[in-house]
């Protein structure tokens, strides 16, 4: 007879873990709980079921064969003995039982097993807010909510819509609710920017006015205080500034890993993530007990930290090691380094490694550089342009991470996959500036985005040229700074408004005349030179700096940048 | 007073190397010459600008901001002194000196050098058949050759293309003649696949069923004997096998490298590859002189060895790699792993690293494992098939390389890119296995493709499914093999047809029914078990392995595969 394994948990890491198993060593018992019913369900994919994009929640639930993954379906399909409505309540290391409460009858019982999967996942966490418990706040927590916020909607009982938090659950909830069903959306994000800590300020403001432009009220640094009812209901949500009416509220604020039943049964978990703590064969403290997916804790590769990770991809690939070790092989998960894509209405969002934000959080001596490009060979009808940031440290040019927004193609996806794995082994930044990736002109760039933005930040820390932000521009811009001239590189067309505007301080020698045309600059003043991309201005310093000329500035990214950010001043 | 450098070769690799060096030590003199006159341009465009995609041969010469790179270009905006109709005759290494001829007037000069670059690329393998110089044999030798081709379309003057080899130029030309000009394109291959040693077989023939669909004959195993003409003009290419009238020819039977001129100066040049030798600083054998782009052979990552590679993407990093150098830096170029990506009508077709083919030429103890699938979350909208091949040596599993057929969006690239640079770290298939890539369902799934395939290789590996190939399938259907029988894991309504074809060898057992139908399966017969992707087939077959059943065999791939190659049989 072969052993018993219990699986706490069937959402993603822990059917891939029983399944896996049942292939490798059929004689196995596997048996797999877990609280809800719907089980077995892509979490990724509930903003498109609420957007209306996919019509049925089964949709969900479905193998790419058009199987509904039910119980019958791991018993018959899998050999999985599955038990929904089955809340795990205790765990009996000593003598190897977990207990367990079946949620439609109250009964109680205790399944003994040889070794445990703890895969329970994570939830929601709620803003502990007056009012959080009005009917009509919701938070993604399964299957269940996002079937409860669509049917609500698809009745006409929602108008107004505040999303709190501006993550990626966040944001894509917004697109859910605004895109197909045309509700009034707001989105309220403590942080100043969307998608903090995953993507830094350029890219983000991109984010940010795009949000705009489609109609989504997004409201940076604000600090919610209170959900307001009426007769039972939600009615608005209060800020410190500010007052929302809403008839839906959707808190987006983060993910708790499910780690209590692990507490409880003394298995170690770490007071500073909450994740259960596992060994790279993702085995707990207890060898006998196995645990994947949102409820442990795992390495950055970038920093060395531990952190939790409630990412899908992850969840699905500690479930087959898992199940791989418990058939007697000897797979691990190492760590990761948190390589994302989102899609946010009309943009691609892409990340891996860390931001600037937390690269310098965390004690790096961290730059970054900007770029943006068609994702295409100019050339090549249609393409569309693509923003990138590289984050590297100073010190030894070791690239800590990369960010991309681009069009609704799979191009930044591309970029940031390109990097991800390769950041496990350090790379530096004349690793990634020269690193191989196909080209032909409808993909991509002879040198792609990601090399040109790893050679920018190159020339950075060459010291090659001097930068400056969009934002100090702006200001010396506004003010009227008389110290500072803003020099155009750019057509005579494109600079021509400018210098309107901004007559005697904007003038334009046309990039490829600079070094003919070096007496139009003054010496005795910041020069500032423009063009759309940064290429031409970082040449044009570059004949300046040649020329003797020592104030001469290179906005980080290009005007692009300030353009896609919806800053008027800079977008004639 | 700066030294002088003087660059052989304005196309790609050169004027980067010319352009680079001027940033970073502006005193340098550097003298670029080039024996045509239309320099600096976007070579692999041309396809698109034959096609009409691109209206005009100057959109490839110019700038992502619009200015075309002619020599006024080069003085101005780089400080490269460019000399066009410039023809290098000889380098004279003890004198350091550069024997040129004008090509205008027929003047000879010398121009003396501290430092020289050669970046002569490299020109059109022309079959040495006979009536080759007919009118009306072409070969993508430069922009002029795209011109001229482009205008005697433009003109009327064709209406039958044969284009002989199949290769990236070959299938892009094809493309080019077929899809906007709707000419009667032939296109000749000596091999028994398109795209030989690139991608194997089993991509191949889809790429191959496509071309049809398209409307291109695609002639495989031809041996063209000699090109036939009509008062001088082309008129038929004759093959042993057939004859194939045609009133433009395009030779596109792979390039040379540029490298006599190298060689005649006493410069180290393979007699193997025909390339120039370099060190990893793109030295050649004389230090004061470099060499990049694809007159020069690089290491492949894979096989060690020494190949010429003619690619715009190294050409591109070599240059810049030549302008640092130059400049003092210490960069290098290790070598690379031919990562590649390519349009073909509505396919994008990419690779990296070496092919089964290949791998067994090589001496690796080579095997592949196939799989298909939605290129997004199945549930996700639009979500279209890719096709995917990986090839690792069995002795350590180690990825040697992976190749990707998919819709024209960038997923193909995306999974290449994943993997291109990480081939230089000997990744293993647990490695590609559980790879991170960013995820989410409307760019692709938990587990992406590419790690998949590698947990299907790493399946076989371990023996954990017999497999089967699609052809050994085919023939032991048409054969009515009496010790065979087809056991089809499917829908019901997606057997039916195939029962009715092949009564009493296709039977139906349904996926998650296998384990309480395995009296239906014979145990003295040979089960082939048919599924769409082989993941259901995979899954039947452990359990029948479980069961007892010995002879059950899982083909390679899904049924997909056959269906996409036009297999009739297999496509009901």
């Amino acid at each position: 007879m072969g052993e018993r394994v219990v699986v706490i948990g069937a959402v993603a890491a822990g059917p891939r873990a029983a399944s896996r198993l049942k292939r490798l060593k059929p004689e196995t018992e596997v048996i797999m709980i877990d609280k809800d019913d719907l089980i077995s369900y892509g979490g990724c994919g509930i903003p498109y079921y609420i957007s209306g994009d996919i019509p049925d929640e089964t949709e969900l639930r479905k193998t790419a064969f058009h199987m509904v993954r039910n119980e019958a379906f791991f018993e018959n399909a899998k050999g999985v003995h599955t038990l929904t409505k089955t809340l795990a309540t205790r765990i009996d290391r000593e003598k190897k039982v977990v207990h367990v409460k079946y949620l439609e009858t109250g009964q109680e019982d205790t399944i003994p097993y040889d070794k445990l999967v703890i895969t329970t996942g994570a939830s929601p966490f709620i803003l502990p807010l007056p009012g959080r418990d009005l009917d009509g706040v919701f938070a993604i927590s399964n299957l269940h909510s996002a079937v409860a916020i669509k049917e609500r909607i698809a009745k006409g009982e929602v108008e107004k819509v505040v999303i709190i938090g501006a993550g990626p659950i966040g944001l894509e909830m917004a697109e859910a609710f605004r895109d197909l069903w045309g509700l009034e959306v707001t989105v309220l994000e403590y942080f100043d920017q969307p998608l903090p800590r995953i993507i830094d300020k350029p890219l983000a403001r991109i984010v940010a006015h795009h949000l705009e432009e489609k109609g989504v009220k997004l409201v940076l640094n604000a600090r919610t205080k209170e959900i307001e009812g009426k007769d039972g209901r939600v009615y608005a949500v209060i800020t410190e500034d500010g007052r929302y009416e809403c008839d839906l509220v959707l808190m987006a604020t983060g993910v708790r890993p499910n780690s209590q039943l692990a507490r409880e049964a003394g298995l170690l978990v770490s007071p500073l993530t909450g994740g259960i703590v596992v060994n790279e064969r993702l085995q707990t403290s207890d060898p006998n007990i196995y645990a994947g997916g949102d409820c442990i804790e795992v390495t950055h590769l970038v920093t060395g930290k531990k952190l939790v990770l409630p990412l899908g991809s992850l969840a699905n690939r500690h479930g087959r090691i898992i199940g791989t070790n418990l058939a007697g092989g000897t797979e691990t998960f190492r760590g990761a380094v948190g390589a994302f894509v989102m899609k946010c209405f009309d943009l691609a969002i892409a990340a891996c490694g860390i931001s600037y934000s937390v690269a310098q959080a965390e004690g790096f001596d961290a730059f970054y550089a900007l770029h943006n490009q068609t994702e295409r060979a100019h050339y090549y009808p249609g393409a569309e342009f693509i923003f990138v940031e590289i984050v590297a440290d100073r010190r030894d040019r070791r690239v800590l991470g990369f960010q991309a927004v681009g069009p609704m193609t799979d191009g930044a996806m591309a970029r940031v996959n390109s990097l991800a794995k390769l950041l496990e082994f350090k790379p530096r930044l004349e690793d990634t500036a020269y690193m191989e990736l196909a080209y032909a002109p409808p993909f991509n760039t002879a040198l792609d985005p990601l090399n040109v933005v790893s050679m920018v930040a190159g020339n950075l820390a060459d010291g090659l040229f001097k930068p400056i932000t969009w934002d100090e521009v702006k200001k010396r811009l506004l003010e009227n700074d008389p110290d500072t001239v803003f020099v155009d590189v750019r057509h005579p067309k494109e600079a021509a408004p400018f210098m309107e505007k901004y007559p005697g301080r904007w003038i334009h020698v046309v990039y490829d005349q600079v070094r003919h045309n070096l007496d139009k600059i003054p010496r005795d003043k910041d020069v500032i030179l423009i063009c759309n991309s940064s290429m031409r201005s970082y040449e044009a310093a570059r004949v300046l700096y040649a020329a003797g000329f020592e104030r001469v500035f290179v906005p980080l990214g290009g005007l692009n940048f300030p353009r896609r950010w919806g800053w008027q001043e800079l977008s004639l």
